[in-house]
């Protein structure tokens, strides 16, 4: 089973990353995940648990401790030493990290990285109460470090599946604008997408309302807004934000249309010269995007190109990781501000998928364009062809 | 619009429920909501939010800080002040805080509750030092309390979503068994419910793979697991866990159905007595279920009445909450065991709504039966039709 291999592929991925780690173990503790999702869980186990649980992955071996209920379905993987409990998943974690007897242990704990940061404080309090005594409660480290890896570093089946969710979202966009009139609404433009995912049984790479975001023209409000009852007037732009999941794992792509005006007349120069500007200062972050490149600097070449260029900076990240989630974690191409925390202080490494955004306001409307890349040995390569130009909408 | 109305609702309550409570102020903080959501923002805001968000409720207003893309939204609900930031949350938060000067400091961390410890650990210290010497970083208490009234005590608005939901798995379950023949397998069922489901665009109240559980006769295992091949032998029990979300809101319900057998004997004695069994031990559970319960007594009802009839204690609570999840966290009708923390302790309130469910092992199968009741000033009221004989499968 496909997600049998991909589990298999990312807890010998952990096994590795704890190998090469200060930590002597990485510890995910996590109960009711259907209510607080534990980000690692899908990688470690690929099913919602309800009691508390938690998985222990060394560089040799890993335990799966449980509520007896969801034993069978840890066992079906093949990967885990699989101990279920009844009452109480003290006397199995207890003796787990006995048995390890480790100096450090990596938890999930982090206050710059999401993904990084599925131990809630009331079960980090638990945690510590459950090994209280045994010596090993004050030997958390946070884990950032193995996360990073195991969920940045895209296996082969991970990376199929990305690379399908990204060509169903140019295909699902391509059929949307072939449908388009000028009488087309943004609200009406979304629904057409959704009932598309509908049919195809794909999820949206973030809330659904807002997959897609589309914007009609100059008038329409910047930001993560909800589709109205705005047309794309002659002339100007129709701006969409858009991602499908495929088997969970997600595309983001930005993608720009222009109405050709009613006299026949072509783009409007001020039109294409900011286009090309947003193109040029997408090229800028992709000419220095490489492993070992550090994220802040990524985001800085292509910042820079665009205020060279006239335009006020943008107020986000250049580019974030993909995978699960739109917003995947790990280092981020973005600036060094405080909301950031120090994700742009880390470096790109081989098999991450990236995505390289920005845009500029302007009268004929929103200019967002957005692509999707994984890092490969010597650089980078687009994850579906970008876009080159302006399409044109044709009724 | 239905869902500013709920969240209409639900801040009002949020306000009267930290009027009551020792602190003087709830603040919710959350990040990147898509990926571990924060289980109290859907009362509050409805939105998912990307970079770091603070909502604080005291008895008189709400405020809503948040970073400038996602502002619109909030305003949009008309119920908070919203303060937009650009790139940090510090001042604002600060400032907020300042205002109101607070003792005590309600936040999501809940050693027991699920739904009302949905501050990260990497949140919690992040929080922490982003108040770092104004003296409330050492002001924090739980907002268990709180969020247990507001997440519990069901405003119309939601009851009515959860008594559709309800309805609607009763009516898919009885479309499923019209369709039923004897070569259904456990997995076809699944889809057959599966199928329905995606017609009407209704989600399901635990993961997809597992709502429906399906268990065909005394050869299925039990538990949480995965359909099988497996059709129900002549003579045997199909038990199903069921439950469909409907505009957010979750229903979970068990169901028996005996399949004759070819020789046109009627239900085995041993069976129908086992039955019985299970419904006496639900009405004892029943008998004392309302407002002022404490939870561990009214599993111990349930418990005693099918232990006393011979049959081995279940392994899990009598009842739970259900609301945005079949799971809702609060007051639990379960046995005072340690992986359930406090929750069996506290009482049972007005406008709550819970399971009541139990089963034996059988060799003509799982015999799980689970009904959804509202506490009601008297009592309690059944969401929909309890079930009160094993309903006969016919082909």
């Amino acid at each position: 089973m496909d997600e049998d291999t991909l589990i298999a592929e990312k807890v010998a991925e952990a096994r590795a990353a704890v190998e090469e780690n200060e930590a002597d173990c990485w510890l995910t503790f996590a109960r009711e995940t259907t209510e607080i999702a534990e980000p690692c869980l899908p990688f470690l186990l690929g099913f919602d648990v309800v009691w508390p649980t938690a998985v222990i992955v060394t560089p040799e071996r890993s335990v799966a401790i449980l509520g007896r209920h969801d034993a069978p379905n840890a066992e079906a993987l093949g990967v885990h030493d699989v101990r279920p409990y009844d009452e109480s998943i003290e006397s199995d974690l207890v003796e787990t990290v006995d048995e390890i007897d480790p100096d450090a242990i990596a938890v999930n704990v982090s206050e710059d990285d999401t993904v990084a940061d599925g131990l809630t404080h009331g079960m980090y309090r638990r945690l510590q109460e459950l090994l209280d005594g045994t010596g090993y409660e004050d030997a958390f480290v946070s884990a950032e470090d193995v996360v990073a890896r195991v969920r940045g570093r895209k296996s082969e089946t991970e990376y199929g599946r990305i690379e399908t969710a990204a060509a169903e979202t140019e295909r699902l966009l391509a059929e949307a604008v072939d449908a388009w009139t000028p009488e087309t609404t943004e609200t009406e433009f979304s629904e057409f997408l959704h009932e598309r995912m509908r049919e195809a049984d794909y999820g949206s790479a973030w809330s659904w309302d807002y997959c897609p975001t589309v914007h009609a023209g100059g008038a329409a409000p910047v930001g993560h807004t909800l589709p109205g009852e705005r047309t794309v007037p002659p002339g100007e732009v129709l701006h969409v934000d858009f991602g499908v999941t495929v088997e969970e794992y997600a595309a983001d792509i930005q993608r720009l249309y222009y109405r050709p005006r009613e006299d026949g007349e072509g783009i409007p120069d001020g039109l294409q010269a900011a286009y090309e500007d947003v193109r040029a200062a997408i090229d800028a972050g992709a000419a220095v995007l490489e492993p070992g490149a550090v994220g802040h600097a990524v985001d800085a070449a292509a910042r820079a190109e665009l205020t060279d260029r006239g335009w006020p900076a943008f107020q986000h990240a250049f580019g974030h990781q993909v995978g699960r989630n739109a917003h995947d974690g790990g280092t981020l191409l973005g600036p060094q501000w405080d909301r950031y925390g120090d994700l742009p202080d880390r470096e790109v490494a081989v098999d991450e998928v990236y995505t390289m955004e920005l845009g500029v306001e302007t009268e004929w409307g929103y200019l967002g364009q957005e692509e999707m890349v994984r890092i490969t040995e010597d650089g980078h390569e687009f994850v579906v062809d970008p876009q080159t130009e302006l399409r044109r909408l044709s009724p």
